[in-house]
């Protein structure tokens, strides 16, 4: 895809996520728009999600009627990822935090062509910080007072110097549970420390603007981290899976680190591994 | 103490602190700036710590000479704290998110009198944000537009429908290991999530302000929470020991929470207790 057609969608995107950031900051904290519980009682779906998730593909519709869409409250449409121009969005990423007004979720815009993220724009409507990349010409920060800097990861040395995010997150059956703990366990001992956040897309932004040095998680979805990817990939940070080998975008965990070494090093203390490829969920 | 005495302390601690958040904005991040390890590798003290406690410290005795001062980087002082007005500073509470530039850290001046908080102020200069309140008028915050507006916990009828905070923390025996993690576990799966931000005081505020449901932790001095204690009990919150009993501002254990039902709650499913004050650290 060329040059100017990302920058056109990058465009739109930005527009748009601003504009699902208001719709975002209008609700936060309305527990009364609750309206599903997921997998368990802790995976909340709200009338917002849906409410900002139509919004920004109606509106991408309009310009790019021929594009694919992928969208974590479409039902399950993960088939429909393909080589084609498509776009995968998570309405509000955190929406636990949402729900509660703790001020910390974002929607986050991500594209792919030939099933390769190459857009990626996240907003943290709060803050008002917009976060956005595309393949191959580096990672911005846009903040409040308008300004726009090129964001990069930190150096960090090893696992004993490093500040990790991860989370427990809403699945709360016996075996992720498990893996939750297990690798928290190994993990936060070996470093800093852990901060949990609730929010896989602004993790990714912490790790890629050097806030944070790594973000490992067994259980998000392709639209939690496929704008993350790009931004990270373009801040320079590395990106795998939680074995170490390469990131499969549908696998479902992952390892966002600012360096190989300390991705690897986390991967070699992840002590339960789980395959949501075979079955489990 | 008469009020007219507590608003021109509070005018002070409100101008230090202040001070203070420009002194930690200008060398966050400056991992260099690390002069030594506490209790463990993860337990940091930096120039920065001891630079704002000097600075606060002294400008305090130039309006106060006979005031008492007990602050984290002033040695063991503990003993101290006595009926007397006494100035109870963290310096900078988060020091691993300072030193690491994740932008999650404060100054936090307590001030109590005959062993009562009576004043509590927490700067958190990366957002400029300042919570303060003075016993019995009241918590306020007040944002980077200079709107000062009242702040309230928020309602929660059950850990089930709560959102904590809760941090690992920097002591990394085997005793407060096992603690830390046999109660997240417990506590975790038993709330809609828990976040960790690395910073006690700040923690304290988001619960004080309704954006978190409660807090609890085994470990942090009279310094962590002191400044909390006011702001906290102003919003309308609650807090207690760790067992549900009476707060010990010395105990190194506690629970905040919006209310009694929850932190009765949590102290229930608090599967291990720490005493500190038996010669365990």
């Amino acid at each position: 895809m060329e040059l100017n057609e990302l920058l056109e969608r990058q465009t739109l995107a930005i527009e748009l996520a601003r504009k699902a950031g208001k719709m975002i900051m209008e609700s936060s904290g309305l527990m009364d728009g609750v309206v599903d519980e997921k997998c368990s009682f802790a995976d909340l779906v709200t009338e917002s999600d849906k409410a900002v998730e139509k919004m920004v593909f109606d509106e991408i519709r309009k310009q790019y009627p021929m594009d694919k869409f992928i969208g974590e409250e479409s039902a399950n449409n993960m088939d429909e990822w393909s080589d084609e121009p498509t776009w995968i969005i998570d309405p509000i990423d955190g929406t636990t935090n949402f729900v509660h007004n703790f001020p910390f979720c974002c929607i986050s815009i991500g594209f792919t062509y030939k099933r390769i993220p190459c857009l990626g724009v996240i907003y943290h409507p709060h803050l008002d910080h917009l976060y956005s990349a595309i393949k191959g010409h580096g990672a911005k920060l846009t903040k409040s007072n308008g300004e726009t800097i090129d964001i990069h990861v930190r150096p960090c040395p090893s696992l004993s110097k490093a500040l990790v995010v991860a989370e427990l997150g809403s699945q709360r059956d016996e075996a992720k549970r498990k893996c939750v703990f297990k690798n928290l366990e190994s993990i936060g001992w070996a470093s800093h420390g852990i901060r949990s956040l609730g929010s896989a897309a602004l993790n990714i932004c912490s790790v890629a603007s050097g806030q944070l040095d790594a973000f490992f998680e067994f259980g998000p979805y392709i639209w939690d981290i496929c704008a993350g990817v790009v931004i990270a990939m373009e801040a320079g940070g590395y990106v795998c899976d939680t074995t170490g080998g390469k990131l499969d975008l549908q696998g479902r965990r992952f390892i966002f680190a600012s360096n190989e070494k300390l991705a690897k090093e986390i991967a070699d203390k992840l002590v339960v591994q789980m395959d949501f490829k075979n079955g489990e969920k």
